[in-house]
């Protein structure tokens, strides 16, 4: 998080944006511990007038556990906030070595629009007959046509936007019977708006060994909350780290703030290390920037990004990258470089 | 098929086994062209006496809807079978180029253990205020603790009795709070009985990216019917095509017949080519004849396969495979071997 705020005072200066930030110490498990919950009860209208939240990796499993600290902070901003885009780009970038042989920089480069506040993670369900052998849980799966609908429109108007002009949509309909039907008919329905999009669907199986197989196939993948949730970090690790992943939690109406963060969880084996890449958080903030209207700060930041890491300099890169570097000394030289 | 069945004719043949087949034409888009549904009424009654189903690949999309064929059929034969384990082999072998940088043959080598009867391919939801902008839909996962005591017991004495003794339990828990939670929960508890068994969980979107970045970590995977599907596309996908991936959808207590299936699609676009690779249904029936009993019949087949394949002669593999073979002439290199 200090690199990733250092970064935007950089490109802020260098830009002549004014930015003013206020740190909160709540939705972590420090907070958790003092607390006994993620939240203050006031959460809501202290965030709501802010323009952006930036947000850090959530999660201690030995404090509290993973469903209570999700549910207790980043989960109810999305829902909260009414963040329903989830916007995470996949790119692999030089100097940053593909798992997959024989990809180079250029050979992927697409975005997962993912919904954020439906679907697959719903608060409806329970258990019954517990502890005994009959017990069972149910959880519901919920779509409705405006959350479908909506972030479905945000794709095909990305995709109208790029180059490629080609959305895909992940499905899974042969299997989940009454959902994903579901799914399909809104995407067919909306798409036939826009015919100079190309569009395919896969099932959810197939699409993913897809990324494996063929990533320079996709430009925009629009998918369900958990689908997204598989594919962007399916994505991100085809492109060699999710280390480097960003993404954006938006609210395009701009209603209320939109949260910024890192595709990768909280590493509780490696924090407190110094060894963190800082990158998914660096390039998280560039994303801020150009939501908040400060297209070419954003910019700057990711230019900087790939530079340095196209140098592959190993006393700076950190150690999933190669290197022999810290979170510090691969934030300093991104920030320099501003 | 055809090459499925061969296989099984030499195997049997020079280990004194015998087989005896009998040919039924539902299932299939044809039989639902002329009948209107996928099955005869008296299905159950028909296959209930047999000892195994060596079932091809289904759905014909521009003739019946995936989600009706694939309903009508192999999802029916699990569940009415109670086929609770779905057992996914991936293996990198020799002569089929990975995908991944850098891994050999060896490097990959693991058990996906899917349950296949319950969980998120459920038949309870619907959709309420349609047509109308309050449109939405239900669907709920149901997990009872017989369906997924039973899976989770299989895999620990799966996992107990090979050499790495490591079982993996993909979960979501952070997102998916109430039926998540209650899978670690179930695997936690069954866990304390295999205290020999290395266990470890992730949640599946970082599973899906440890598929790609790590894949030799893995052993025993165990999962709910979802997350078990998409991992056992990626899971084979990564050791090179779904094309040679086998699948055994099996009752343990052998009550009811149990299926075996490839695991790839039907691949409407190259259908009636002829170069669809058949080591996929081969293998099946390889595990089809270990279901049996009959091991040493099952192994001769998986040695064919690996011997002709490691040969990677250009006129007899498949296109999927970077050759100019054909379905027949790699079935009948690998039958000739046996
Ligand atoms: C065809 C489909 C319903 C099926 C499934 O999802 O189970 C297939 O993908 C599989 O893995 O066997
Ligand atoms: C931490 C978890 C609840 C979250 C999610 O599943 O949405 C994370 O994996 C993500 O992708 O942002």
């Amino acid at each position: 998080m200090p690199e990733g705020l250092r970064a935007v005072e950089a490109a802020a200066r260098t830009h002549d944006v004014s930015v003013d930030f206020t740190e909160f110490d709540f939705a972590s498990a420090e907070y958790y511990e003092k607390h006994g919950e993620m939240l203050p009860s006031d959460w809501y209208d202290v965030l709501e007038g802010f323009d952006a939240i930036l947000f850090g990796a959530v999660g201690w499993p030995d404090v509290v556990p993973d469903h209570v600290s999700l549910w207790g902070s980043l989960l109810q901003f999305r829902r909260g906030f009414d963040q329903y885009v989830n916007l995470r780009p996949c790119r692999l970038l030089p100097g940053v070595p593909s798992p997959l042989a024989g990809r180079e920089p250029g050979d992927i480069d697409f975005v997962v629009v993912r919904e954020n506040t439906e679907g697959e993670y719903s608060s409806i369900g329970g258990r019954m007959f517990e502890g005994t052998d009959r017990e069972f849980v149910v959880q519901e799966t919920v779509m409705t046509r405006v959350g479908v609908d909506r972030v479905v429109t945000y794709a095909f108007e990305l995709a109208q936007r790029r180059e490629a002009k080609h959305l895909t949509s992940a499905t899974k309909s042969n299997g989940i019977s009454i959902s994903m039907p579901y799914w399909d008919e809104r995407v067919a329905e909306i798409g036939a708006r826009y015919p100079d999009v190309d569009r395919d669907q896969f099932h959810i199986d197939i699409l993913a060994a897809n990324f494996v197989l063929r990533p320079g196939h996709f430009d925009v993948v629009v998918a369900s909350n958990l689908f997204g949730d598989i594919l962007s970090d399916l994505g991100p690790a085809c492109t060699g780290t999710i280390g480097v992943a960003p993404s954006a939690n938006i609210n395009p109406e701009r209603a209320h703030p939109s949260l910024f963060e890192p595709v990768h969880g909280s590493a509780p084996d490696i924090a407190g290390k110094g060894v963190a890449n800082p990158v998914g958080q660096i390039w998280s903030a560039a994303m801020m920037l150009e939501h908040l209207g400060h297209a070419a700060a954003g910019q700057s930041i990711l230019d900087s990004i790939e530079s340095v890491l196209a140098e592959r300099s190993a006393d700076v890169v950190t150690p999933d990258l190669g290197g022999a570097g810290t979170t510090t000394s691969l934030g300093a030289a991104i920030t320099e470089r501003i």
